[in-house]
């Protein structure tokens, strides 16, 4: 292995706490200079909130070293010379796009829709503009910015990013292309931006998230004990390539099998 | 064949005009008593204002001939003994639940939950409100009033029940019951209520949505050539078992083949 991918909540912190060992951890890769990114499915932060986020558990990273939806959609639209877009993504995600041609008309050309989770910004008629958008522009691509079902809001349980592309398919016929998590191509695009292909792991606690979805991709993968595992994720028929009981583990893990 | 099921839209009438002797053919099956329904996806007129659509047409009916999905949920519903249900369908659609125990707070114990197509009643609130009725009733029904994707409103294409539907069976893992074309169980409700089973035959114009769908559910099926019929329908590898130019040829067709 000569590079890693980090997932974070789960692995670095569990809510609001650090794992232990977790910062000394990340010490040591920079220190190494083994070349590593975090990768995460949040879109309500954008990556220099996240820096900030990981300094507060006194976790040092830098903007860069960080694969978000966004940024892997990003990415393979400037891939596929894909430009003008019209974007359905909360104010935190769209500085990530200001380098394209942004849309706003139902009836212009577009080349992509990008959705992302506007929450209690989605009303039916902006469903319906993003819709008719879609309907408007056959050969648009609709872009996924996460699959997450659903997340724990204050007020309670509240849809998703992915619900709202399920309807978008549905209604259009249209396959997203999904930026985030478990999809293989955002680990594909996590190993173009390492230049490291097939010499890459991944770390990370959810064991079809991180573990299946990684390994599907063609990447090694490393289970840790912490966050959202149990022991009864061993038993699914998926075999990470390690188990270690905790992120602290990893760089005499790394020195041993290096 | 003992008993029929007519297709409304492009059989007996298109658009705003009548079909040419769609009125003779149910006088003609009117006065032979020979028992059929009238089988339609629309959820946005009651079954009385469906009669009275088809009286302008000089097409004589009763409101207890036809099916609509509302109708065939009610059915469904009392075929399981389920009760406490949960309605998120228009004003036209809720008068076929006022038999049941209806349902309002998102945390009461709840046997099923029914999705009509409310288009611009839906908020990401009402939303999340029938999302989070179903994660706290694991055990309830998720009832879909149809699966159309979209219609023309005058406003333009607007997303229909489908999307949403698709959107609450992803969230949830829930797998919806619809009742509706092209569901089996609509067509199997049809057969139950005129209790006519294996003798029935369906007359329509949509190739898949009426004639596959119908022969699918074990009934026989006549294509018509009007409405929505192309001749490249022919192509499809579906087989109606019986094709006429339209209604007007089916009391000919029915005293030469009973």
């Amino acid at each position: 292995m000569s590079a890693i991918l980090f997932d974070l909540d789960g692995v670095l912190y569990e809510g609001d706490r650090p794992i232990d060992g977790a910062a000394e951890t990340i010490a040591w890769f920079n220190k190494n200079s083994i070349p590593h990114l975090f990768l995460t499915n949040t879109t309500s932060k954008s990556r220099s909130e996240l820096v900030q986020k990981l300094a507060a558990f006194g976790i040092k990273t830098k903007a860069k070293d960080f694969l978000t939806p966004p940024v892997a959609a990003r990415q393979w639209l400037q891939a596929n010379a894909l430009n003008r877009i019209a974007l359905f993504v909360p104010e935190s995600t769209s500085e990530e796009f200001s380098d394209f041609d942004l849309v706003t008309g139902e009836d212009s050309k577009v080349d992509a829709v990008i959705i992302g989770d506007l929450g209690a910004q989605w009303t039916f008629e902006l469903m319906n503009q993003a819709f008719r958008t879609l309907i408007n522009n056959p050969n648009a691509k609709l872009i996924a910015l996460g699959m997450t079902r659903y997340w724990r809001a204050d007020s309670g349980l509240q849809l998703d990013v992915g619900p709202m592309i399920k309807a978008f398919e549905y209604a259009t016929g249209a396959q997203a292309i999904v930026t985030g998590k478990p999809a293989e191509a955002f680990f594909q695009a996590a190993v173009e931006i390492l230049g490291e292909a097939g010499n890459v792991i991944m770390i990370g606690d959810d064991i079809r998230g991180d573990i299946e979805a990684s390994q599907r991709a063609g990447l090694k993968a490393i289970q840790v004990r912490t966050g959202k595992f149990s022991s009864s994720d061993l038993v699914l028929g998926i075999t990470p390539d390690t188990i270690l009981d905790s992120v602290a583990d990893l760089p005499r893990w790394w020195r041993s099998n290096m």
